[in-house]
């Protein structure tokens, strides 16, 4: 047993002391227009048009009204613009993708369902139109969604298929008599479901169904259908309304299904495959699963603007509780007439500041992925390599940060105890709204999975056929300097530095490189290991291999997740390098830090078990947590004021500063009453002075 | 650096082999017995009538309109006489306190606004007026309050004072000419908020105050309050509606204040503390500190009751949850022409059945709960002794069981993708409403520091004065055998029978002794820690003093929680003696290792550390429980089957089965549409069969 060491003890040791920086103060603005990032004149337009009250709902509408100004406010955003920059410059628009982008994850902070009604019109609908179509097609139906004169539907999912895409089971089958599609829904698993647009709205929709032609099913392709005209569902197509959901009541989600629907052959979305008149079948792209990646690929937009989406709810929800965490005093502690202000209990800290801290790495993290986007579908980089490298990146940040936008709404709401339950102060509404982010356009489980493939795939392609003993000195060898290049994918590196070495003491924690290091080493040690199980699966039986492959995924998908949150300290490391005011990167470097140990004490089990902390070391590991925590408890206000939201974002009576005036009603009347002389005396004060004079009498 | 090893080197050795019992199989119906526990015919009684129409909400209504409706279930519950078990005989009730409160908890099921208002109602309005008045209070009162002739609120939290109830601001102020009480709220934090009924329907209120007598403030008390007639509120009272809620919207919550509001000195409810004509104060407990918790104490069955409903809520999530992961199928794994269903799926396993092992052990936990209560408030065993550990008991369990039912219903919307997030299928609303369960009836994060203040308190009994030499060598003593008796609270104690041996392998994992001792020894080292770290505190001024304590709170909330979880699994171990089945028993005794080591996984950081578990030991921990998971998911839909909620409890349509209908019928269409030879080729298949043949004619 290891000796049980006393708080005191266990702090850290005078050479790992932080610094005391008193000077260290956060610049807002400035570290406000890093956070604003590159395309800030949009994010900036978009919050004037996100501030405004049309834009905005009121609780407590039915699902019915809801649904219905929501549709309102998407025309608004038709007027002024706001959502159009995606689109080719031959129809309207700007050839523009991460400057669009950037502007509408802005649009989650009016209302959740606005911001994803607009994205299944423009960002799904439109944007499949966009990439799947060719220059025929967007003349002719782009202006007409750009305008909402047809509102659309991104029919995808299926009842029976959630996120595994190439299994749906509707069909498009081509008909050269007539020069036909017909498209089938053959059983009620295939119906489309969660269909936004789909219950109301809807006036067309694309379609995904195996294209069949000359008895060839060629896999998924996308299919421009016209669903309604003004009386309704046209002959052959039918459906149903979702009805109320857990949030997003503003979108009309509803079930498609098509019986023997006929469209023109040229309603085949035909840019990565087409159909003659005689009805064969070409594609540039011979293999039919790197065809249907590639298809799927063009509509990663979804992933980067929940992703941005879910950061921005993030800060809204911190912003709010830590203005209130900073008015709100409760309990006595040190004093006996002021109670406590909320932020000062460590407890507090621990539950908001960790979080902040996550909403700062995923912020930076975001920025890269929207560059990586616009280097991609700008053409400035786009080899297949960067689109795998933006489909990763994509699926990996978009898990992390919609999860850890629900877990910050949810402390949040709680660390404001029943002022947050209200619908006033909003978590409970935006929460619900955002719970759906962490399944749609690919449940966040199944994204961990693509990138944990890719993951393997990489381990593959650098030690093919290499033994154990080989990668060892590899990776000894990776690990002098791979460190902090801008790449969207880390190579698989480990260092043994920090492992072993009690002397490098507790120092070693703040250094970025151990934590980089650490963080690196368990991404890739954790690689390897599933690599070396699956290797066992091959030339096994497909169900043995399944069954291998199986008791490997929870480990796989951990480290799909180490490797996003790697990325994310990453872009955060990066990103101090953007602030020039000396204070800002001080405080904003300790926050870093809290980020990168948080992730470690939160897998420190692992860290030990596998020798790369001692456990010494790892003693010191809570105590200068709670110490980073006290020395970012002075910022925590300038810090969510970065953010830059203004009250007619935030829109949440804890947020406007009514605490403290009511706190300080409170105390100034318990000033006066005391000033008066006609304050009650408390009965305990009563005892205290009894037993006092008690004692004296008896002396 | 430790060697990395595969998955399979890293399996138990042959002699921790789990024994493969294919011969056990879970007996749902005695199961179910044993779980329904000792008030089974309450249970089942409540169960019926939570299974009425009438008595659910159907989505989508406003929130005037849910809270007519529940009113109206109100009116139900009083005719079938369902919730007023706990009333004195004399005014017609049955003085059955555990009986009551195990049906009340079952109403949840029904619509968790219904709960929680017939909670407000009996549980908090009439409680106080039952616990807190003397008998002509209740003969006056109580049948009006049973009848629901007085629908009424209980007044106690205040917009300024959330869990602190101590520092509540209004003021009752007794004057001697008028024989009244004088009813205040000074300032605007005083308002009282949150107020179930306050909004609406409340004609009187419990409303807590501060007594004021002949100058001197005897602390909080309970004073009965008329607040409404027909014609709305009386002279002196005012309030406001708290609106929409996340949650509960079927309660018309509200705000309420005082303006110099008389009432008569009778109305005082008097058991704890009188006030004489004349202005005298009297009670029977002299230290006002204790006169407080007495008071504050009788109300302990509202944590009581949301313990029990959050744990019921967990069962009904994670039938909906398992049985659709039993039918739905996703992704070909195994198979080229059948899916996986989703329960075979390691990674799905690791996010339901955990969850499902620890409803168990809150289930059992539950039980135990409700007949301390009982046997407290039957007066069977009411020492002080029993009230406090009834309390810390309740504390602790709610704690966990109410961020537990959060977790899973969390849980079971992702698992169950955009089918989970639809109304129908009930995740969404049965999560919005018992969001606030984690902070009401004191706030999780305030209840487990009243827990670790037992801890300490407990801890500072056995150890006063003793050093630390003293202290390790008590606690080998202890290790002896403290074990698996029936206790509220633990005694500290550790084990070192457990860390250092590595010869002992893994199969001690498995041996209850281990893991309890593991579980106790952590709760015990943690507290005797903080207990040390607090030592420094005493004698220190105060400010210097909170803030050792402050720099110590989030260790003392990791120690209580690890110490309601300890008791969490003593009960589950207590409950597995009671099952006679031994198919059951085995089952169940793989599902209570899966929650005792789940829990030992979570903090392996803190194992490790402090040397409890070898680095070796410690590796088998995680395939082990993937094997347990494994074992267990056979039996998954027996177990939560054994819960024994129907299709009028579940309402989801997701557990009816209806998504094995599709399934079949979609798998139907696919075989007879090969078996006719009209199904096309896959494109895939084509390229392997041309690639085949150019490899032919090229030989």
């Amino acid at each position: 047993m290891t000796q049980t060491l006393s708080p005191t003890e266990r702090q850290l040791p005078a050479s790992a002391t932080i610094r005391d920086n008193d000077a260290a103060v956060v610049d807002v603005e400035s570290l406000g227009r890093v956070l604003l990032g590159k395309w800030a004149d949009n994010r900036l337009a978009a919050r004037k048009i996100a501030g405004m009250e049309a834009m905005q709902t009121p609780a407590g509408l039915t699902y019915t009204e809801h649904r219905e100004r929501v549709m309102d406010q998407l025309k608004i955003l038709v007027e002024s613009k706001s959502v159009h920059g995606a689109f080719p410059k031959y129809v309207g628009g700007e050839d523009s993708h991460g400057a669009n982008v950037a502007g509408f994850t802005e649009l989650v902070v009016a209302d959740p369902s606005l911001q994803i009604k607009a994205g299944v019109q423009w960002g799904l609908f439109g944007s499949a139109v966009m990439h799947l179509g060719n220059r025929e097609h967007h003349e002719k139906w782009l202006p007409g969604i750009m305008s909402l004169e047809i509102p659309g539907c991104f029919a995808m999912t299926e009842t029976g298929h959630g996120s595994d895409v190439a299994s749906i089971a509707t069909t498009a089958e081509y008909d050269a008599a007539s020069e036909e599609f017909i498209i089938n829904t053959p059983f009620r698993a295939a119906w489309k479901d969660y269909i936004g647009n789909g219950a109301v709205n809807g006036k067309a929709a694309v379609v995904f169904a195996h294209l069949i032609t000359q008895g060839v099913d060629h896999g998924v392709h996308a299919f421009y259908v016209e669903l309604r005209d003004d009386n309704g569902f046209l002959p052959g197509i039918g459906g149903e309304d979702d009805g109320i959901k857990g949030g997003l009541n503003g979108i009309d989600n509803g079930r498609l299904h098509f019986s023997n629907v006929r469209i023109p052959r040229t309603n085949l979305l035909n840019k990565y495959g087409d159909v003659a008149a005689d009805g064969t079948y070409t594609s540039d792209i011979e293999s039919p699963g790197r065809r249907f990646f590639t298809m799927i690929g063009t509509l990663v937009q979804g992933r980067v603007s929940l992703d941005g989406a879910a950061v921005n709810a993030s800060k809204l929800a911190l912003k709010t509780a830590i203005q209130y965490g900073t008015e709100r005093r409760q309990f006595n502690g040190a004093s006996d007439i002021k109670e406590e202000v909320l932020m000062d209990y460590q407890q507090h800290q621990r539950r908001l500041l960790p979080l902040l801290a996550t909403t700062f790495a995923a912020t930076f993290a975001h920025e890269e992925l929207l560059h990586k986007f616009d280097d991609v579908f700008s053409g400035a980089h786009d080899t297949d390599e960067d689109r795998q490298d933006l489909e990763t990146l994509a699926a990996g940040l978009k898990s992390l940060s919609t999860w850890h936008a629900l877990d910050t709404l949810q402390e949040c709401r709680e660390a404001t105890g029943g002022a947050g339950f209200l619908a006033e102060n909003r978590f409970t509404a935006l929460r619900a709204d955002l719970d759906i982010y962490a399944t749609f356009e690919g449940d966040n489980t199944v994204l961990l999975q693509l990138v944990a493939k890719r993951l393997l795939a990489d381990y593959a392609k650098e030690f093919a056929g290499a033994d154990f003993g080989v990668l060892a000195r590899y990776v000894v060898g990776q690990a002098t300097d791979v460190t902090l290049h801008r790449t969207g994918l880390r190579r698989i590196a480990q260092s043994f530095r920090d492992s072993g070495s009690e002397k490098k003491s507790a120092i070693a924690l703040r250094d970025p490189r151990t934590q980089h290091d650490l963080l690196a080493d368990r991404v890739g040690t954790m690689v390897a290991e599933v690599a070396t199980a699956l290797k066992e699966a091959r030339g096994l039986p497909k169900d043995k291999g399944a069954a291998v492959f199986n008791e490997n995924q929870h480990a796989l998908i951990q480290a799909a997740r180490a490797h996003a949150e790697l990325l994310q300290w990453e872009a955060f490391t990066r990103g101090l390098e953007r602030m020039e005011d000396a204070g800002t990167r001080q405080v904003m470097t300790w926050v870093r830090d809290l980020f990168g140990l948080c992730l470690i004490e939160k897998n420190l089990g692992w860290y030990l078990m596998n020798g790369r902390l001692s456990a010494q070391r790892a003693r010191t590991l809570g105590p200068y947590i709670n110490r980073l925590l006290a020395k970012i408890r002075p910022h925590a206000l300038d810090l969510v004021d970065s953010f830059g939201y203004g009250q007619e974002h935030l829109r949440a009576k804890i947020a406007t500063g009514a605490e403290k005036v009511r706190q300080d009603e409170a105390m100034e009347y318990q000033r006066l009453l005391r000033a008066s002389g006609a304050a009650p005396v408390d009965e305990k004060v009563l005892i205290a002075r009894r037993k006092a004079e008690q004692k004296k009498s008896r002396k």
